[in-house]
């Protein structure tokens, strides 16, 4: 009966369709989580995406469909979820503002998320402050329908944590057990590495595989991945660490008693990369080309994708009404 | 015909009672831009007071009563200025988190007044994240009615040339003339002294005279008034510059000329200060005991003051929500 009061939100930024990565490090946890939660919430994060595309709006909004589109065709479902988009959710950025004063701006700059983010993209000398803010953002996006449940990769535990740490200042000062404390499930494979080798399956890297990639493609892209550098010959020794072939083997294959025979025969010598990859490619395809073929299903009726955020939407502004009045109640703030 | 083009706002944070530095530095502005404008909004800003005080809601609740009945007895007419309550205009928190994207982090901690602030309120280890914020919010709170002409004291100038580079940004991002340049109005006494001398006027310096007192209040803090301390017998020759009542007498006097004389008097010696200060005192009752009894026939009508609010947070929420409309379309947010 516990696991049925779990509340979780999840969601992902429009910023490109998604990939590989994001299947094992959310949307797998997302299609297992609807059946666990007694209410689950999908949200396009639109005004998250535009902290630092502020200058490129078009960007942003062609991908709401593309990520919904990505989402439903792996089995996230609009009768147990109910999707989302952040921008006509007012709320949230009420509650943004009001949390913003119950973190300090020390707090904020020394997260190791935003550190490591600033860092990556480039904006140690010019960070939007709507980046910086992002943590107190996630909190509000999370917190308007009291999610206590969110699927995270490993690397935004951080972000969660300020999350908690506002949840618990706000009780605390108003005297209310008004929000939940928030669990992050973080995924088995947390951080799926590109197929270059790469730490990161990112689309800016040209690394990616995506969720709608066709059948010619994933072959093109598995046969380009990463494997041993020194696995020259079929015969000689190979690596199975730091093989991307291996990882996503390890991540996609459903044989895990074949892989592990694989992994011997690789190490020993005398299995080449070529009939790992063919193997590889066709796992990839068996996953992918069921989800390709339900997204350009999807993708013909766009006013049905519409007609299930707008009524999502709805849905989410019950629960963000809810939570405001007794958010405006404890502050104070309710004033007729 | 230009003047009535005018969008003025304003605005008081509800953190106490009025006194004469608002009087001088933003209410008397108020009166008279009111009729030369062709909107006027006054806002009582909750959740700006919030970002110091998220520890003491109720301290800012008890507040709002307090600075609208302030600003109702010196003459802001409810028939001319719109007076709303800013935590009731959600768009505004909505525009905040937009306009965050269009401001580093750096741009506002080099922002003078917030530097400033920060250092006269100790909070150099400690900021909370939405005080340094407060100039993007500020922006907000101007820019949802596109109002165009704000009164300010001089130390403001820097975080209204902050939103004025929101302004710019915004519209040459987006391409659009949604937002109007903002012009300052600084009042002719910027910033008055406290009694004892003290650079600002300011209710933690007890240095105040409110809007509220009595005669006797009046009377008392005017005797205790910082002159000139070398200025110790009548015949003496006594210091003009740095003597709060001539500044005040500056400031409230009606008869300048008089005012005049007594400085030349005063500097020649043989003028006391309990002349002048009797003079100063008569001059702050004839302007204070018909404002207090204003203010004391409306408080003893709370609903009246309550209405006023309720029927301006509905007018200015028209005015939000067609400028959110324009700024959804802009950021092509405008989905449904």
């Amino acid at each position: 009966m516990e696991n049925k009061e779990k509340i979780v939100l999840t969601g992902d930024r429009p910023t490109g369709r998604l990939h590989l990565g994001h299947y094992v490090g959310s949307i797998q946890n997302r299609v297992k989580l609807q059946d666990e939660a007694s209410k689950a919430f999908y949200m396009v994060a639109d005004i998250q995406a535009l902290t630092d595309n502020a200058e490129n709006p078009e960007k942003v909004r062609s991908n709401v469909m593309e990520v919904v589109l990505d989402n439903l065709a792996c089995g996230v479902d609009p009768k147990k979820t109910t999707f989302f988009i952040q921008s006509l959710v007012p709320e949230i950025a009420e509650l943004t503002v009001l949390f913003m004063n119950l973190v300090t701006l020390q707090q904020l700059s020394h997260n190791p998320t935003i550190k490591t983010e600033i860092k990556e993209k480039g904006l140690d000398h010019s960070t939007p402050f709507g980046f910086v803010a992002y943590p107190v953002s996630q909190a509000a996006d999370i917190l308007f329908c009291k999610a206590n449940t969110v699927p995270v990769g490993v690397d935004q535990m951080p972000v969660l944590e300020q999350a908690n740490d506002i949840v618990k200042k706000f009780n605390a000062i108003y005297g209310v057990e008004l929000f939940p404390k928030i669990n992050g499930v973080v995924s088995e494979v947390p951080r799926l590495v590109g197929i270059d080798g790469n730490a990161k399956m990112s689309k800016s890297l040209g690394n990616c595989i995506f969720l709608s990639d066709s059948d010619e493609e994933i072959e093109k892209k598995v046969m380009q991945a990463y494997t041993d550098p020194n696995h020259l010959r079929i015969e000689d020794k190979g690596q199975v660490e730091g093989n991307v072939v291996f990882t996503y083997l390890d991540a996609f294959d459903p044989n895990k008693g074949e892989v592990a025979e694989l992994k011997t025969q690789y190490q020993n010598g005398g299995l080449g990369d070529v009939v790992l990859k063919k193997r590889l490619t066709k796992v990839l395809i068996d996953l992918i080309s069921p989800i390709r073929a339900r997204r350009e299903e999807l993708a013909k009726n766009p006013q049905y994708v519409m007609d299930i955020l707008e009524k999502g939407v709805e849905t989410a502004r019950i629960e963000a009404r809810e939570t405001m009045a007794e958010v405006r109640k404890a502050l104070k703030i309710d004033y007729f």
